[in-house]
């Protein structure tokens, strides 16, 4: 058994994290730390979870954090680079959620997220989450930073191209869509049922957190530069992402074929036939990315379609994800869920 | 394991069954009929079965249901009546979620289902799938009446104050409200979303197919009458029915105590503590039945809330529960799902 | 042309009164007060405003309201009065969004609301503005309680069986259900499109502050006490509230009939024909209250399903309503909205 | 008052060119046809209109549509061009909801539209009614082929550009995202409740019948050829059109002017402050179409965000003010309604 502590366990990310480790069959549950709610009983929080998480929050003080095997910090950006470096130096390996480990750049990632990084030599060490590129050094890593919602469908959708180097790097489009607890569980007015219900908007059109992220992930692939241009938007919908991708094809190739062969066997990635439209509730609740590939009437242009549930592959279940991988266990343990639909 | 048919796949009932099954330990899933579908693969009407569930549909003809340990039929009413003579004389157990097999009274079964009987001896062996009440005949039943969804919801929600005698009978009052998938995958214009969403509405309140089966069970509790009023409403969200059940009190009784000590050990019934207000959303793709009780103001009338998700506790998830326990298993088994929340 | 003044204009009820005042014909749209705001174009926190509302949000020290000819109050309990009696010394009319002048009974009021009440003088003339019971004396208003969302369309469906003494008082039901709007425009984590989306749930049901209004209200109709039970329920739909009433019958009455008479000229009542359900979406945007009246299986219960636009006849569409009889304009200027639906 | 009537008022383009014409004070509705439910109350079937449109639907025969001065078509594509003809002969002037009259290219109509053309003739002498563009030639229309939603959002949002000389034609994007009521008010699965709720997905990703449309607008405003790649998704809302729309600069050009220039002086067309991102409820109910343009990062590619109501115009509202237009009326009679929000 894994004796695993969560940091942070109040938001979306947070629940349903616990929500798969309270059914993970090697997941021992230790301890979950909440400064504001200590002493609260989790379920008491979140009663979807009442008989299957019997924890109540506790202080980080008392989380006795350094006797876990692994802790995920479900935390806001700039929590977990505080804590890592102590709990790596006592043998605990850390996930975190948030981006603190994500951006290679320093300087690029203190431009985007407005402060000082504490711990920059665990950057340079922390490896990217995203099995489906980095599953090798997935295996040892003992800082994982988990890949952010946006950033997952986005690579997920373009590796295909850009590894075969088939498409023209210098103008790539990523319309991307979220379900609303991508916003996460702040009270805030622009997330409230009567602001974000029956309605439509892009937002962050002139620059989005998950730009360089993403971007860091395409140029590794590419071993150039990429000109990206990201416009996130926000559906009236719980889960879910939706990414719709155009690239300009370089040279005739069959893009349905070039998909499937990049993807066989990867347990959470599932190309769809030819002609396919995947919905997000295709994939609610589960772990899964599900991919379709287009050439309208036939021209240069490819249109890429791919889905994840933003909390699930872009979030605790991708982190699950790695947790098995970096502990030597089935890639599918705990995460055997079909998605539920409708 | 148990080998399994299922007839009428195609519903929001069937792909609910359909996704509990996929993952049962003990079902070996043998055929999906539907006449209208055969030869399409399963996956391809419901995409979030791709990987999980790889039959095709074949007509009845072709199923061989006759083979199955158990047979369910996920058809509207009046289709198992007329297959389950057969089987069950092939000695294949039955579990109906329709209403052929709900009504002992074949008049008023008649009378509100606008047909003629097609199997009355087997309405009368049949036996009334609401483990919470009958768990021993469903032991042994040949043909298993799966309770409605709004049947459900209020029977768990009254029957500990009806069998303890401490309300009027005479004026009990059911405002239940469903979400949509209620009324099923029917290509209808008022379950449209650009009807149904951002709306609520009443319907049925002259008189709603559920209230006989309702009153059945409550009358049976009672062992005398019982006026009942009973309101569905529609409400603008997937899953999720949620009764609020109002009874005047006859004696004063520790009503909270009441609850708890009927339902202790249900491993489907959780009762919430006293001041609560369940929400749909926290048994949401659980088998769960989540109740709370109040008395406004210390008065007489006592308040019941009582929520399940409509697709499981409401038909497929309580359908595998009587399975579970027709076959001697776990009653738990391949039910072990943490409700999806957010 | 009426010289108007708005304080608080930053919620939902203050952005529909505004809708409602861009375009009246007899509204001059003077001030609208802010303290948090002061300086912002109205426009720029409300985008659908844009070109029809060109003021800015002014502190209340600026805002000369003492000029106007009514000062609407779209502000939290216990602000309007602390205002009201400087406003009706010099002469201006006084429209209350709040609960400040609903409840005679100051120290039901004090329980309920939680404050000493700085205005006793002023609950005493304030007359409740429900046009269709009390629209002789608005007319004369100098300080109008506007009636909360619910109260409207609970004591709009229970009166005419009520005044006519034809039910049961001792045991009234009223099961109400609202769309989220009715929590306003706060900051609050309950109100979440995350929470509240895709799922059903009562709140109050031991007690909630419209509670008193209403038994105030149906008390004066019924010359008595009225035991009253309401649950109000959080519907996942921005307005609209949806009440179900019950009452036992005494005599055997001709109800639709009864309620036919009981509002006929009424402008802003449509009593739908015998066997309708009304949705909330055939009122949205509108000042309507739509009712039907249902005997089922004609019984000796009555159920009655009345439906409003919480933000309209449930807040700024009656108090514009209650502002053309106070200023002898015709009831329905400005009124004129045809409901949006789909 | 112009005598005006409606073929096929039962769908959702129908009823709300109802809600609009049943107040502008120049429109006498006359007659409204429907094979189906001719002699049904039109309130029967759109309560919303209870007490605000008294006729009831009549067939074709009984219609005396040569008696009108302008008839609607709010039909599926294919019947307007069977009976435009001998409405034109007769004097009366035509506006068309389908497709019928909007595509020049008759073997580009058939192609995609799947059907021979029934009135070549009136193909070659209707004017497409997007004002913005052809406001004079619509003064004098007799056929008048009111633009498809897409279409309307798009080329609003692209013909600035375009008409300046100053994007790179050959690759446009346009991401484009609809709710669900612009499919219209058929009984189909894909658009149940159940089906399109809490999800998101592309659809036509491979071609599009609004692909032509768009593409004939965009070349006449080019002069040239263009190359468009346009995706639709359904989003769950009820109305709204959101487009994204992406093109490569050719040269430094300050765009906010250009777009700022090019609409000014157009009462339905509302340029945001740079930096602004328009959400679809801001326009909802109304006849506002919305723009912000953006340029990422200050680099060579410019988004444009566009937003309508489909029903408005993208519909009935720009239906009405082509109407206005061809009568000489105030171009916003009618039209005066300010967005409904929340």
């Amino acid at each position: 058994m894994i004796k695993i502590g969560v940091v942070g366990g109040t938001g979306y990310t947070g629940v349903e994290l616990l929500r798969l480790l309270a059914r993970h069959p090697e997941a021992q549950l230790t301890a979950i730390t909440s400064r504001g709610e200590a002493g609260m009983p989790v379920a008491d929080m979140f009663p979807s979870l009442r008989g299957r998480v019997d924890l109540r929050f506790v202080t980080p003080a008392d989380a006795e954090l350094e006797r876990c095997d692994v802790v995920f910090f479900a935390t806001p950006n700039g929590i977990a680079m505080q804590q890592a470096q102590a709990l790596v130096a006592a043998g605990v390996r850390v996930i975190d959620f948030a981006a603190d480990f994500r951006i290679r750049d320093l300087t690029e990632w203190q431009k985007w997220y407005g402060m000082e990084h504490a711990a920059p030599e665990l950057v340079a060490e922390a490896v990217y989450g995203l099995p489906e590129r980095n599953r090798e050094q997935i295996r040892n890593a003992r800082v994982l930073a988990n890949p952010g919602c946006y950033p997952t469908a986005v690579q997920l959708g373009l590796l295909p191209l850009i590894e075969a180097g088939v498409v023209d790097l210098s103008h790539l489009v990523a319309d991307a869509k979220s379900g609303v607890s991508g916003a996460g569980r702040k009270a805030e007015v622009h997330t409230l049922f009567s602001e974000a219900a029956d309605s439509f908007k892009a937002y962050g059109a002139s620059g989005h957190r998950h730009l360089p992220e993403i971007r860091q992930g395409l140029v590794q692939a590419a071993g150039g530069e990429v000109g990206l241009t990201f416009v996130p938007h926000l559906v009236p919908m719980i889960r879910g992402i939706h990414a719709t991708l155009y690239a300009r094809l370089l040279k005739d190739v069959d893009v349905q074929a070039l998909f499937e062969d990049r993807y066989r066997g990867e347990p959470f990635v599932d190309v769809l036939p030819a002609g396919s439209h995947p919905e997000t509730r295709s994939v609610r609740a589960s772990n899964l990315c599900r991919i379709a590939v287009h050439r309208p009437q036939g021209g240069d242009v490819v249109v890429v379609l791919s889905v994840i549930d933003n909390l699930m592959k872009g979030a605790a279940g991708q982190a699950v994800q790695n947790m098995n991988i970096m502990f030597g266990l089935d890639e599918m343990l705990g995460l055997d869920l079909v998605p539920v639909s409708p």
